[in-house]
């Protein structure tokens, strides 16, 4: 793997002195068309051994190129904005727009490699984590990322001379710490790791590139060019739709109309005498729950979808009424924005996250994907049909970062939303509430519900479950939400 | 996730036996038409719970279609043939060709999950097992098979009145015995480790399909509806070409011109008066090696690969020359035969793979799919980019299965290719060696040496490294073939 990066490439001064200038040119004029076009986000991911010329390569590349495209992101150790979301958090609020070049010198790699290697990492734990990379990045992929990976190395001996030869020097003789000696004692333990690494993650659509590191001039032009040629070739690439897929079904077909949905106790009522006593006994029991001292450690977060009219608002109102303002925050999801649209689709789920101790709640969220976006044909069929599992996965990294996740769909018959629409456009103030949009929606009601059902099938689970509530009687919604959030915390607590 | 196969799903004998005819009948036809146009293979995968209705549907499904074009495999335990091969051969060698439909029953999914279930497996190693699935799956689905899966489920309720039943009928009660009745004992236990299984695997190319299985007209129906639905569509689509990909770079360019190949030693050469005795030292020790009681227990696999002329088959006989002719097989890779033609790429070199003892030489093998297909564009782009990975886990399988794998690159300088060429041509015995291809392939001479540069980056690994052989002094090659394969078999015994 390490063997092509070990032959002691060179470029020399007369032929690095002669490329350099055509190169920039044309990295600047790659950068621009990428700029006009907006068609796809460079992300170059930068890893390697200790003084094979990471830093120089990055400095490098943001002297050649223009400043106002590109943004280079070091990862250290987390800031307590980021200790306080999953781990991948600080890598996508980091992820460049289309149009945009990022590039990151510590990466998804840095944790797993350096927990392999002190040993603090098991096997087991580094391989799963190398998988989820792989999901990560093909997810990238698919989104339309330009992913490229340089891997910098250096054989046992040159990075010898070359820490020999940075503590020789008084202006660089910082750099070299008895930490770098340390690592350098553990080079082949540090090699067999990142060869594992390295394999694993050399995808078709994100294969990593090693670049021998020991020549400045070499590592500089080999980066610069693969850069330069894999811009190129994507900008200028005819655009293509995607394929016609033959999807295979999601879900087996209910052959006797029987679903989940219409499983639903749509009878459910509360009793109008007891609602205000039992609404109040159960805002109580959250309230004191989100003051619990655990409570502090954990993310509560809160999903509703449902049909139109089905009573979400009013179902999240009655929540926030247990809570204190500061610990909450309402995200309703609308169309994306142009800055989210020139992101993978999750971005601007990620991006909302709220930090431990708080509740964040979803008023519709990433399912849009396999709902609105499925029925309404806004993506593609294999845009849908990963979205399940990429879903799941992200759902995981939020069960990883302490969360505590609660999805419902609010479900109400045909009939009664049809009441609900009628009196929203006799009343008023409620007018606003029923546009068209609504009317057109409920023509594709049996669409919608084959969507719902396959929703829940692939994506309820343990970490993350989904709970239908029958919401025919709102009063009766608002207290099996509240019921169930409250049990649910209680529960991991 | 088990949701909706918990609601009492039912379809009445009336509907039943009206639906049946007709569902039967399209399903001959679906399968005729299969069968004719050889498009693709149907693998079946059937899982779930005791009681369930697995056996009964898989003999329904044979009742109703032609037996002809259909296959069940019924995994129990491993033979000694399977034993003696990867964990995975079993599967490989039972994959039904285009045209035919294979219905697995007990899969790759048993023994992780029966692993799982009983506590053997760690979750660390179960997880990693079900990454692996998913990539031998997406391997299948980018092959054209079109893979079906379904889980039969029963609430818990259900199964026990299932078992209860079958107990209390004298013709069934052998079917029940202190196993089942033990496994449903652990019900919430073997429940919660498939949901994680059917999770992780359920992706965009192979979804489970949940089937509640209580109801033995509602399961038949449905997966017989599913299965004919899904081969439809898959027949009835229009043929598309592969996209053109914009593929990223497979490796950083040598700007300088220096390769893996360029730093072969093509000057090395054996002593002529020595040579005799030196090979004949070196066939002995790994005679030796070959019959050591702990050969038994491996299987020593040697893969040779070089430019024309290059010398394969006269180190090849050197090696065969050391060994017992009951213990080694050569298998020379030509063009694959119609009946590999109509299989996943890598099935003709699962098919080949020696059992435990044994020594397989490999003349030629799957790196054709990197090299010469890449070169001349016999599949397409998107086909070799894969190809690295799913080599990479092919090999671990042979690693699992305590493989010893040595690849060699024979390598020589074009002159003296040139110069064999000639000879070749002159010398009457060995004309036959010389064809008009092997004057093509000389002409892109520059492309082979990328590819093999790019193979040896992408695919030489702790588990089964690439030696690079200096093929330019034919008796050098030979030892340094013979004490490379000694080494390696000394250190792994």
């Amino acid at each position: 793997m390490f063997e092509s990066a070990e032959l002691g490439h060179t470029i020399d001064k007369e032929r690095f002195a002669a490329d350099v200038p055509a190169l920039r040119e044309a990295l600047l004029q790659a950068q621009f068309d990428l700029s006009e076009s907006k068609r796809f986000p460079v992300v170059i991911v930068i890893g390697g051994v200790d003084g094979a010329g990471k830093g120089e390569t990055v400095n490098l590349l943001n002297e050649w190129m223009d400043p106002r495209h590109i943004q280079t992101y070091a990862f250290g150790a987390a800031s307590d904005e980021e200790r306080s979301r999953p781990p991948m958090w600080r890598f996508w609020r980091s992820l460049p727009p289309r149009g945009k070049i990022g590039i990151f010198f510590g990466s998804w790699y840095t944790d797993p490699i350096i927990g392999r290697v002190t040993g603090a990492w098991k096997e087991g734990v580094f391989r799963r984590e190398l998988e989820e990379i792989q999901r990560f990045e093909k997810m990238l992929a698919d989104e339309g990322v330009l992913l490229l990976k340089f891997w910098f190395h250096l054989s046992k001996t040159a990075q010898k001379k070359r820490l020999k030869k940075l503590e020789g020097d008084a202006r660089t003789r910082w750099r070299v710490t008895p930490q770098e000696w340390k690592n350098f004692k553990n080079y082949e333990g540090f090699r067999s790791v990142c060869e594992v690494a390295l394999r694993e993650t050399s995808t078709s659509w994100a294969p990593w590139l090693i670049v021998e590191g020991a020549d400045a001039r070499y590592r500089s032009l080999t980066v610069g060019q693969t850069l330069l040629g894999a811009m190129r070739a994507r900008i200028d690439a005819p655009k293509v739709k995607a394929l016609p897929t033959v999807a295979p079904p999601v879900a087996a077909p209910s052959l006797d109309g029987r679903t989940v949905l219409h499983a639903v106790d749509l009878s459910r009522k509360a009793d109008p005498a007891a609602y205000g006593d039992q609404l109040e006994a159960l805002q109580g029991r959250l309230n004191l729950l989100s003051r619990n001292p655990k409570f502090k450690r954990r993310t509560l977060l809160l999903v509703f979808e449902g049909a139109d009219a089905a009573g979400k608002g009013g179902a999240i109102r009655r929540i926030t009424g247990a809570l204190d303002a500061r610990h909450y925050s309402i995200v309703p999801i609308a169309a994306p924005t142009e800055e989210e649209r020139a992101q993978p689709y999750l971005w601007r789920f990620w991006r909302r996250l709220p930090p431990r101790g708080h509740v964040g709640i979803f008023d519709r969220s990433w399912y849009g994907r396999v709902l609105v976006e499925r029925v309404e044909g806004f993506c593609s069929d294999a845009d849908w049909l990963r979205a399940y599992q990429e879903i799941n996965d992200f759902e995981e990294q939020l069960a990883l970062g302490r969360f505590i996740v609660c999805k419902f769909w609010l479900h109400l018959s045909k009939d009664e939303q049809l009441r609900r629409f009628e009196e929203r456009a006799a009343t008023g103030f409620k007018k606003f509430k029923i546009t068209d949009e609504d009317w057109r929606n409920r023509e594709k009601w049996d669409a919608y519900e084959g969507a719902v059902c396959d929703m829940v099938e692939r994506t309820s689970t343990d970490l993350a479950p989904w709970t239908l509530i029958s919401a025919e009687d709102k009063r009766a919604a608002r207290l099996d939400v509240l019921q169930t959030v409250c049990a649910r915390v209680e529960a991991a607590l």
